[in-house]
């Protein structure tokens, strides 16, 4: 199983946002709609080892599993819109007990903390960082969860969650890129396994 | 110089399509726009030695130039807004002479073999394709253009144009990916020239 997790700074914690107005109003969802379709898509079919975990706003957790998903484009306003969709179904969610308004996607009531501490449970956590070990040195577990953060940077208060689970910080390459690219990379490297090549 | 050369075989040639049903009536106009926002975007700024041509159903070229655009973002919808305002623009392309409606973006008068065979004469033609060679057994030069296909396969008429100037061949890994992470893949390898690691 592969994991992404990706911090939205500014996405909408209820469902009121246009889908008109992804890149403006929604709080740059856009980026996190990108994310889903890098992480989840294969050219015909999804990847049904994969699952990314939306954080938004430090509040609700929208995931992503690519084994379950049916009828889902790869289009931002698609996928915008079962996270809408997610998001009016928030009151369904309770404690534990994750809302699913649709297959395959499911809500949770948690913030950033729980979320990476949850998958932390079940994998080896990766920090995706410019500043990290370049991806060509490394050795991935194909189990991994990689953590990203949108447009932003990583909080502070973000880092120190992720400094007490993180295993590794790598870099994709020598450039910085967006995050769904970076997501794509590391699909191709481990689709690839080149990086054993380095070994 | 990197370039980038995609299809939209479903595509309008003109500017009568809703930018809130790109995957749908636009004949898939949102496959192009991934494309363009793994061609030229960096994390913060643009690809600044990139351009994408989309052919947009055998009629026009629209050209996006990583070096000459501005204010343009990285969203489906903002993207396909550019290439509306280009076809509105379609009528200022007479002969050889493009249409620039907006700083970066060019639109020409050129079907798909007039197009490759342009980009032809300035570099090398590379074909992504699920069949080629794996790109960790090949050399590509940084100054490639690399011709892909959106959601449909390449026509045969396509392939008779292509197979006059390909050079090579190349599949970017094992799975058969969406053209946008393919780009995306292809960036990665040569910023970071792991490549030259295989020879």
């Amino acid at each position: 199983m592969r994991q992404f997790i990706i911090f939205g700074h500014e996405t909408p914690a209820d469902p009121s946002f246009s889908l008109d107005d992804l890149a403006g109003g929604a709080g740059r969802l856009d980026v996190l709609c990108r994310c889903v379709n890098s992480a989840v898509f294969l050219s015909h079919g999804m990847r049904e080892d994969t699952k990314i975990q939306l954080v938004l706003s430090d509040t609700y957790r929208v995931e992503f599993d690519g084994k379950q998903l049916q009828y889902l484009h790869p289009d931002e306003r698609t996928i915008a819109s079962r996270i809408k969709n997610a998001l009016e179904n928030a009151d369904m969610a309770i404690g534990h007990q994750p809302a699913e308004p649709s297959p395959g996607v499911k809500l949770y009531r948690m913030d950033t903390r729980s979320t990476v501490e949850a998958v932390a449970e079940q994998s080896a956590v990766i920090q995706l960082h410019e500043s990290g070990t370049p991806i060509t040195d490394v050795d991935m577990p194909q189990s991994s969860a990689f953590v990203l953060s949108d447009h932003q940077r990583f909080t502070t208060e973000e880092q120190e969650v992720l400094d007490e689970v993180v295993e590794k910080k790598i870099s994709v390459g020598p450039k910085a890129i967006h995050a769904n690219h970076a997501i794509t990379v590391v699909h191709n490297y481990l689709d690839t396994e080149r990086y054993r090549q380095y070994e």
